[in-house]
């Protein structure tokens, strides 16, 4: 297939930050685009070929959506699988693959999938409900405390609980679920894995996230990370082992913990570019972005290494601030050695919303450290 | 003022395959962008968030598009200079002035400016008409050979001619020209300086520049430029010095001969973004087209040393072929170390048409030298 003609369309599915900067990349080969969004005002909107209105988990508006390119992506997880199965069988290309995300959409699914594949994840129970919970903690089934999870649509700080004690369980809503083990880690590690439909892999080097302890999101991701080359090569093995037990065609981010042993277990994925590799627009010789379109086209893989040491701060809007958004101080921070600002295009801030990431890059890994932290302290996200 | 707000317009006159790049860069700092040009089927068209058509020589259409923003901006120099005055005049900040660009517009014009501001230039004498030329030999004020150079609208590859006999002079335009001693050279060396309103200047590394000996453009950029660190000072303060001179505010970039006594002649400067400024998207830690936003904005200016060594290569189209685009061996090019080809979305090749670039980025400058000659062989701007 020639896909640098004017014949040939990838659709998106989803049009937010991370659809916005694959489009830098189709617009950079001048691959044709049709991207779709529920929101008017999606960031994507912009730079595609062709933009169309719908819900993603729209049987209807998905297959018609997905029919009328030649190859479907996604840039974010929550889209309607049985349509996407569908537009398999009408022999579109669709990357990740329909089973993929179904298994991944759903945690205890994932979770069961490590089990299945031989993968190291951390032990844990599966409840149809989160009032069964109770019950088991009385039998002594489970004990106190664990990670509870929703089974579907859990992200950054939605979702997930630490339960010490039984009034824990009060608020959470009765859905399908799991019980982690409560397993105690040094770290928390991130690998990207490209592989294309020939087989085609590559790996991005393993990186060190370090979490807003009141929020639970990434705060900084550090690339490559400040561990030792046998957790590092162990990390990146069971990385690409997910990749390929999957059989996946795409980026595959893998977040794993790196325990208190140097042991390492997957936490869980996104078959997707993902926040733990934005930093690769400045540091690697590939941008993740790039290196998907590279793979879900079959096209050869770029080089996953770094130029220079790179640092990502998320940039989120600061609490007590909801309304037209203002980043103040953006010019401090542009003033600051090896500073590039990305603005995801949200008009309005709320609360640990992500509204956009700063990428600090040098030769030296832990000057960008320390300018990181600069920024962090110089910039906020606030309303008018 | 507040760039990062939807209150604020920048106006780029100009959609070609410059704007798009620029776009990249408005895009991820979320600045709202009004882009004119021509063509309904310009590559900005895209990405800006008000796409107008309109000629840009054009008075009342540059004049009408330029006052509904804040700063106006340029990506190629053939625009209407006194409707730019007229913006100035009613508050709207244009990058470069118009009175900068009424001088680089005619190049016996921007010739005396180098003369008259100290800065070195290969001699030349200013003709009224072409016609004029035959005279001033046979009255042995000017000697064979030289250059001539078409006043008004000289490009890569037009309004140039090495005139080494009489008849040579047959053919050519009976217009304003200039006609330039032949210096011999050793290289041709480029500096972009990005300065801001505030007076903050910084320049890139000097490049080396390889021409196609029929075409007369570039073939291969290489960054940083393989000459003595004393040359490269020299073609450096020079550069900023022309900066200076025309007080200019954005990116200039500045055209030198290294001569074989290695004294450096500026031979001619664009007043924005530049074909030899390329490679700056991977090898720098700053773009050139970031640079620029940064410097018309009045924002901090970026870093401008390089990450790794990097290598351009022009996409022109191939001899003999005219019609639908097809680029021959893209993946094959893309298979190579550190290889990024930009496509610019034009549907039509002709012969010598710019189509693209690739760039080549290596932490060893001659292996990407050498990929890159690897990457002209292979690639080829064919039609179907």
């Amino acid at each position: 297939m020639n896909y640098f003609s004017s014949n040939f369309k990838l659709g998106i599915l989803g049009g937010g930050q991370l659809g916005k900067m694959l489009l830098y990349n189709t617009r950079k080969f001048d691959i044709q685009t049709n991207v779709m969004d529920a929101s008017p005002e999606a960031p994507s909107k912009l730079a595609c070929n062709n933009f169309t209105l719908g819900d993603l988990m729209d049987y209807d508006a998905v297959f018609n959506f997905g029919k009328q390119v030649d190859v479907l992506t996604i840039e974010i997880e929550n889209v309607n699988v049985d349509a996407l199965e569908a537009l398999e069988k009408k022999g579109i290309q669709v990357y990740p693959a329909a089973k993929t995300l179904r298994t991944i959409q759903n945690k205890a699914k994932q979770k069961l999938f490590y089990v299945d594949n031989n993968i190291p994840t951390a032990p844990f129970t599966r409840f149809a409900y989160t009032s069964e919970i109770k019950e088991a903690i009385n039998h002594g089934g489970l004990t106190l405390p664990f990670v509870w999870k929703s089974a579907q649509f859990g992200y950054d700080g939605q979702g997930v609980k630490i339960v010490k004690t039984l009034d824990d369980l009060q608020n959470l809503p009765n859905v399908e679920c799991i019980a982690e083990t409560l397993v105690p880690f040094k770290n928390e590690l991130a690998v990207i894995v490209a592989r294309s439909a020939n087989g085609d892999v590559k790996s991005y080097p393993v990186v060190e996230m370090e979490f807003h302890p009141e929020a639970n999101q990434v705060e900084y991701v550090i690339c490559p990370a400040r561990i030792d080359d046998n957790v590092a090569k162990k990390a990146k093995d069971i990385a690409l082992k997910v990749s390929e037990a999957f059989n996946h065609v795409g980026l595959l981010a893998v977040e794993m913990f790196q325990t208190e042993n140097d042991d390492i277990l997957v936490n869980e994925v996104a078959p997707r570019p993902h926040n733990s590799g934005h930093q690769t627009i400045e540091a690697s010789y590939t941008s993740q972005f790039e290196q998907h379109i590279r793979a879900i086209l079959n096209l050869p893989l770029g080089r996953t290494d770094s130029k220079v040491g790179g640092v990502m701060v998320n940039l989120v809007g600061a609490e007590g601030f909801t309304g037209n958004v203002v980043y103040q101080n953006i010019e401090t921070i542009m003033q600051m050695d090896g500073v590039t600002p990305h603005i995801y295009g949200k008009k309005e801030t709320r609360p640990f919303r992500k509204m956009g990431h700063v990428t600090i890059v040098n030769e030296n890994l832990n000057e960008a450290r320390r300018v990181a932290e600069e920024v962090k302290k110089s910039i906020k996200v606030i309303s008018e």
